[in-house]
Formats: structure tokens, C-alpha cells, sequence
């Protein structure tokens, strides 16, 4: 059975995802990046082994079109925009980009394509359950995405980093419909951040 | 110099440090049990030192009147009370509770007076750092309290115990002005919380 599975978020202390005024010039919103930082600067094999676990198994990729990149509205005001990671996106499988402007889609190097889909948040899952040929479904971000598909029911697994930082504003992960009843299921702290996994069904 | 030292404060993973509708059948709000069982459910040496700190080098502690008790308004209402701690509460030195309605100090055993102060938060840090007679101050509860410290410029620092669960609702500690420029001076997981330190100057 295919599960939608969240990896790798980092959540400051004061339950930010993100900060504030997100853009091209700071993808994470201000602050943001320091969420990152922490997390990046001392990765123990702890930390190496969450981060390979958010590809395995994984045969398709869900994200928010904020999450693709900054443009917003119709395509046509940046139209060779192809994302944050380069030609050769570490993706190496389908990814769908969840937007309200169609976009054929865009062939990167290394396996990955960026499909576009503008029939809502199912439709997107749907389309990654069969892409993915067996495999999990990862959800990216941001987490205005995540929140939608946890209030949808859709989210079987959840990997939080609790980063020790605090942002003072921004986007919360765990608001909103969808988070009752999850519970967790590891807690794994490295030496700069505390790992959880969260399940809606444990 | 005497700081204002806030201690073991359970905070949850989306960043409550109790649930809604607090009461006497529910001093930690609807759910906040949660947060206290799963830290003491498997206490570890790293969670009994940071116990320990504390009460090392306090001398006295203010907290507001909700985590004094559950009665609101006029003490008149139940005059009896004394606090949620029994006959010998486990301070041992002058409680300073904030409270709009004053009301003689009340001696317990084992060296604890509770003293209330209606002058408000500045004239309550005063008299406890009188009484703590070189000591530290401690900050006990609730989040509003320690709210209002924070956004006064008065807390030297913080250390809360991240719990992985989600309360959904509930007060936030990390709210507000006055967490501006505070910083993580220590991050040491136990098994199955992470204890952060934070200081204002750091």
C-alpha cells in the first residue's frame, strides 16, 4: 500500500516551518535559513540516516508550487524557471508541482520531471500513487501543502527536526484540521536537533 | 547578580505549554497532562539533572496566580486554598504569586511563605530578589506569566523540555514580544524529551 510520507521538515522551537516574507531571495522566509543552518552545520550519522530514510522507497514527489519556486501567478512572468536544484534535480523521479496555472511538463536531467497539477490535492496524489509504481509518495512542502493534504486525512507519516531556534514569526507546520489523533512513534535526538516521526495511525 | 531563571517547562511539539480551559480538574489545560507523562514516564539522568538545576541557587519564586491555583476573582471564593502542593510545598524559601486581589502571606511548612503581590510583575522581581538575599529568582508558571516577563526584558534564561506530542490548542509560551534575540546556549536530548536552554544575552 502506497503511504504519503513527510521527511526532513525542520520546526523551530516556536513551531515555525518557515519564516515570514518568503522569495526568490530567501526561499525559507526571513529567519529561515537559520532553521537550516543549525540543522546542517553539525549532521551526525543520526542525522545522515533521517535524511537518506526521506528517499527510500520513495517513487514520486508531491510539492507546493511555493516550494518549485517563487513565481507567482502565471508561469508566463518567468517561464524558463525550472525549480531551486539545478538540471540535474536530486529527485530522479516524477514530481508534482501542485498549481493553479497549467504548464506542460518539464524534463530535467538525471530521471527527474516536473509535472504540473492544477485539479487540486487528490488529483495530485493520485496521479504520484501511480507514478510511483509501488513505491511511497514523498510530500514536500511548504507547509501550507503539508497542512492541506493532513486536513484531507491523506498523510500517513510525518519526520519533524526540532531545531533550537526561535523565529518570533512565520508559517506553522501543526495548525489547522488534521492533527488529531497523530501520535509519535520515534523520538531520535542528534546532537543539534530532536528527530520525531509522527504517524496518524499509531 | 541575581537573575530571573525560568525552569522546566514542558512545551509541546507544536509549541503549547498547556492545554485550553485550564481548571482544578485540569491545572495543565485540556490534553496537558500529555506533555507532563511523557517526560516523567522514563526520567533519565540527564532528565533528573536538569531537575535538579532547577532549584540550585534559588532563593525564591514568583508565579503567577493561575499556577498558584485554580480559584479566580476574589480569594473569598475558597479561602482554604493553598496551593496545589499539600501541607509542606516543595520550595522552602518565599513564593511571590501575582494576583489583582491581595491577601495576607500564607506559612507552610518545610520554610515556604506564599506571598502575594498585586503591584505587579516589576514590584514582585523586587521583593523576590530581596528575599532571595543574593540568590536566583525563580520564574515558575504559567506561559502568560513568564509571557509577560519576557516582553518586560526580565528573564535571564529559559529552559524547556521539548515533548514530541501535539496538543492542538492551548497556551504558548514563545508568543509575543520579547524573544527577540534570545538564543539556545545548550540543546541535550534525554531518551525521550529535548531540554533546551535559552538566554536572553547570549
Amino acid at each position: 500500500m502506497t503511504e504519503l510520507r513527510m521527511h526532513d521538515l525542520s520546526l523551530s522551537l516556536d513551531g515555525f516551518a518557515a519564516g515570514p516574507a518568503q522569495g526568490r531571495d530567501a526561499p525559507l522566509g526571513r529567519g529561515g535559513e537559520r532553521l537550516h543552518d543549525w540543522a546542517f552545520a553539525d549532521a551526525t550519522d543520526v542525522d545522515r540516516r533521517f535524511r537518506a530514510r526521506g528517499t527510500e522507497g520513495i517513487g514520486a514527489t508531491i510539492m507546493g508550487r511555493n516550494m518549485f519556486g517563487p513565481v507567482r501567478g502565471s508561469w508566463d512572468s518567468d517561464p524558463d524557471w525550472r525549480g531551486w536544484w539545478g538540471e540535474d534535480p536530486p529527485f530522479h523521479h516524477e514530481v508534482f508541482v501542485l498549481t493553479h496555472h497549467a504548464r506542460p511538463p518539464v524534463e530535467m536531467a538525471g530521471g527527474t520531471t516536473f509535472s504540473f497539477v492544477t485539479e487540486g490535492i487528490e488529483a495530485a496524489l493520485e496521479r504520484a500513487t501511480a507514478a510511483a509504481r509501488g513505491g511511497d509518495v514523498r510530500l514536500g512542502g511548504g507547509a501550507s501543502t503539508i497542512r492541506q493534504y493532513a486536513a484531507a486525512g491523506l498523510i500517513d507519516e510525518v519526520h519533524v527536526m526540532v531545531v533550537p531556534v526561535l523565529l518570533g514569526a512565520g508559517e506553522r507546520l501543526f495548525e489547522g484540521d488534521g492533527w488529531d489523533g497523530w501520535r509519535c512513534v520515534e523520538f531520535t535526538p542528534s546532537s543539534t536537533v530532536a528527530h520525531v516521526r509522527l504517524r496518524r495511525d499509531a
